[in-house]
């Protein structure tokens, strides 16, 4: 029924640590766009031009600061390894 | 009373999975755009342009990110299914 | 004392399912952009452009996102009408 | 010590309903531009093209939406009062 | 280890009402401006021509408001110093 | 299994004070971009053009405020301090 996202997604939002959320985070950006735009050769076209675009790399990052926020949550931020730390 | 939504809204926000959680988050956008534009042979007709500007691929992607912060928040983040396995 | 929103505002943020919340933030959404612009005339005369921009298409449904959350956040999720069904 | 505001900023976030949290929301926002631009004579002179260009009041509700989000946390959603009806 | 973000930063997001917290959401954007270009004779340069651009205001004051989110949350919404009024 | 993000990513997201906290997210905000552009050449090659355009600093600040606002919640806003100050 649900339009379907790309394959290879992750079962939990839970991570051992912040720096795992934060790949997590990057692995749902990349997920989001392939939503739009399944075509991989497409997307490695567009990439040069992309990469070497300072606002669009902001804008991209923008994207992963917002799935960290939901994944930080969702870890309720790693707080107990760091308050046992 | 209200401006009606596109047709096929989802009945609830609660899914299995994070994979059908941002499924969910993607129709949602879906459906944001047509609330906006509910022509599809519009939309059909700008989505060439679109599906191959980085900027607006990242654009779409971050509305997804919004819309899977709201459905993880609502289901809990799907903490529990991950707590117990 | 306030700057007054555009007339027809909803007395309250719940609503009964999903949906209904969908459509206030499509309709919230509307209001953020008459309090900009109150002449209905000009929005008549922006609209055509703007319904055929890609990018201004997905940053409408932007705004529709944030003020989701919002409702969604207002209505605990709907979860329990889900969790009762 | 701190950058002041312009003034007139509320004493409270808390309003009686939703109509009131956003026209409060809209006054943050105008609050926010003119602590960047305080000349209230170029902001009225920027004022005609900002207003007839669908991007910026888009843009303009984006900010109006965040603020409502902000404003409807401190008043619990106005919750209360819509159970009591 | 962490970069340092600009001299000036406070100690506390905790203020005695909105107003204080409004003012505190423009410095924290200023701060973060400067985080990215410390130079603040380069700032000076760009502020004519960002002052009066709209589109740039608006931007601007979509920082204060996601920073203000923030402060407000810090502070409980400020709602004891509201209930007790 | 996920991507991973650039080397130095912090072990926790807790932080003795708002200041630290401000430079934790002015480092996840460069470690975002650099997920995407990892060619720190590359980087340094933008950076002069980026850094004099008053956009590109607003929209830079702006991911700072997202990933502040995330790692101010993670630190529950560093009340304690502030109560017992």
């Amino acid at each position: 029924m649900h339009p379907k996202p790309a394959p290879g997604f992750p079962e939990t939002l839970i991570t051992p640590d912040p720096e795992a959320g934060f790949a997590l985070a990057i692995q749902l950006s990349r997920l989001g766009v392939k939503s739009a735009q399944p075509d991989v050769d497409v997307l490695k076209r567009l990439r040069p031009a992309y990469a070497e675009n300072a606002d669009s790399l902001i804008a991209a990052s923008q994207v992963v600061a917002i799935h960290f926020q939901t994944i930080a949550a969702a870890n309720r931020w790693w707080r107990r390894g760091a308050e046992e730390a």
